[in-house]
């Protein structure tokens, strides 16, 4: 009575080549995800070196064992990166050699590295500043996982900014799927970062961030919605945040045209979709929540029911 | 000074003996996690062949890999509801032989893999369609975890119908915890589903979502609070969305008879417990919003202290 | 034409020497990530047995297997503690021997765990009682990512209450990144404690949560930022919550002299920085939402231009 598995093999054969958009079979030879987890991975040991690791790294051995790791990243970099020429060839690199390209931005890329950490520094300065419970700033590195979602970002940033396809998404996706922080590797952020807990927050594709800007968890910067997608592609759709903001926890801010002033403070779950001047506190008025006794009924809103 | 390890033991099987509900030995068999997890990786595997593969799949090769993808997934999928038909047997399959009802169950579950396949690749053109930060669709389904998460919930709906217990709940918890998005088995959801982002959003068991809906993350289509939880179970308890409804980030919906009506939107952070009419646009009314600057105090609620 | 990685390994090291504050090298020996994620993952097989583990347990062999498991907790532990104590000695064992310490306070620990499963037994209670959705008690254990994280947290500050630096918040942040749930290893919690759902739900440091107490996803118990914050270390910081009380998805609850009075109830995406009474229900006025229909457009506040 059941259906055998050469004929259930044969319908679902039938569907690969029907409903195509969600196969990927063949050519293109897409970058892969396990292997930009596994690059991701190592640079992480790269840019903090001995936190990542499973076993503790002496300086004696260190010269050798970064240059191990530096050669085993850049050879999978360099492959992944030629995949996704395959897949996409940015413009300025039209007319050169695929092979050649790649070598040279994954080159370019972890050349990049010293600079990062020195930016990936005053995050971690930020952190422990900010954040009373840290114990240390090694407590702010081995367990904020913060730091590994900033360290993705800023180097997927790079190589966003060389216009390589798919990579620095599936890069920020693995930090978002084991952090809760969902940063695009199109945001511009400035030095002293910090978002707390974490869980939650979304930093948009063309988000303008300044420095010394700290966020907590469940915070949207955000575009609005719209049914014509792929027209807005490009265009500024998310918004700015000066330098010395505080976001609070649960705050959604929408729209490219939204510019949150200098030293301001947006309060808990407000919702915003217009700037704001420097030095301001927007806040709901927390005050005008009604406090109720056990048995008092709302009069308006019969609707509303709540079980005290 | 130190308790020795035998005795340790002893007061922990001790423990085991005395609080029982948080113990699960001998008897029941129950499914299991670690099964369940490389059952579902598999399942992506069938439904979006080539994006969850480590290495590429060729045509030339697909008829091979599917069977035997098939034969691995059906065996092991039979075995774990064997155990789940053995934990809770539905009414319908009371006079069955278990076995059979297994096997017959694990079939009847891969033979709608092509059917599912065609919602899903609406729900990918959902996606790409409603995202200017998509370059293609690919990049949708290799970077949107979205697509791995919408993917379980539907395919655990299946068995959810099927009255198999533990199963599809274990399921869409594998996904909750890659994603973050806490997608309920029970719920009903039409086709070009979209969740942007998507951490933190919740749709709970009785929601019944229509076609074409986008939902950002931080949403949650929820169930009022109950002290005699169990006494509801079965009762519909979650909201109902129109077609083509759009729901920004942060907004808690809930009870089992609100429903928001066709092509509404909700604004960022909204709570809602009543129903809304199509065409409605529901939203804080975020001009309200105090804006002041630095040195002002607010006058009423002097407990509210924020520093700028 | 391509920097060669000699070159690259220079540049790194040299930025290894300048920038010190991100880099472990030598010296502390700081307790290991992946270490305290297999010890964690074995204490979750202590306290839950049979519902952690890849195959079921015969009570038969039940004995045998508990002592092998803590034997291998055990050692595992004092060795990481060891760590912990070479890396920061708390003030009461300044004056003894750092491996006894780490040895008896590996075995102290462990000695607790009979205790606090009886603790987490009610919390399995709270779950099943308060959630519809759950169709059995196993259901709550295997399928509900909280009782993961509530068992880490409780663990995690029984370490911390020992004073031991840096693993009691690696533990509940390898809890966090599983589940979502950013639960201080600080936190004091009581009985009967549930959190439904649980993605992004923080609590923090100096939080006391009495017994009673169900919490939904996307709630924070919070502090308030402050700039100058290494100076608030060991000040409470974070809310009161009493007896009985429900809050809300989206709630944001903030500050340590805010107390939340006994059976009260916060409704969804409330802000509030100041206590309550008891019995109070506290709640937006969802019923001042505009409701507009397809075509109307804002008179105030032109800067908000919802496409619906």
């Amino acid at each position: 009575m059941t259906v055998p598995v050469t004929q259930l093999t044969d319908k679902l054969l039938a569907s690969y080549a029907r409903v195509g958009g969600i196969n990927h079979l063949d050519g293109k030879n897409m970058p892969s995800k396990l292997a930009i987890a596994m690059i991701s991975e190592n640079l992480l040991r790269l840019v903090y070196p001995g936190y990542f690791d499973t076993k503790s790294i002496y300086s004696s051995e260190l010269k050798v064992e970064t240059a191990n790791l530096l050669d085993a990243v850049q050879e999978r970099l360099e492959e992944e990166v030629y995949k996704s020429l395959q897949y996409a060839t940015p413009e300025r690199l039209q007319n050169q050699d695929k092979r050649s390209a790649a070598r040279e931005t994954s080159f370019d890329f972890l050349d990049q590295l010293p600079r990062l950490r020195e930016v990936l520094q005053t995050d971690a300065e930020a952190a422990y500043a900010g954040d009373p419970a840290a114990m240390s700033k090694e407590e702010v590195i081995v367990a904020y996982p913060f730091m590994e979602a900033i360290a993705i970002q800023r180097m997927a940033h790079e190589l966003y900014r060389h216009q390589i396809a798919l990579i620095p998404r599936i890069m920020t996706e693995w930090a978002h799927s084991r952090t809760g922080m969902d940063l695009h590797p199109g945001a511009t952020i400035g030095t002293h970062f910090f978002i707390d807990h974490g869980t939650g927050t979304v930093v948009g594709e063309t988000c303008e961030i300044g420095n010394h800007v700290k966020v907590y968890h469940g915070v949207t910067l955000g575009a609005r919605s719209t049914s014509g997608g792929q027209e807005l592609r490009g265009v500024k759709r998310h918004p700015t945040i000066e330098d010395h903001v505080t976001i609070y926890p649960g705050v959604t801010i929408l729209g490219g045209e939204t510019v949150i002033g200098k030293r301001s403070t947006i309060g808990g779950n407000v919702f915003l979709m217009r700037s704001v001047p420097a030095n301001s506190l927007v806040l709901y008025e927390a005050y005008d929540v009604k406090v109720m006794s056990k048995g008092d009924r709302l009069t308006k809103g019969a609707e509303i029911d709540y079980e005290i």
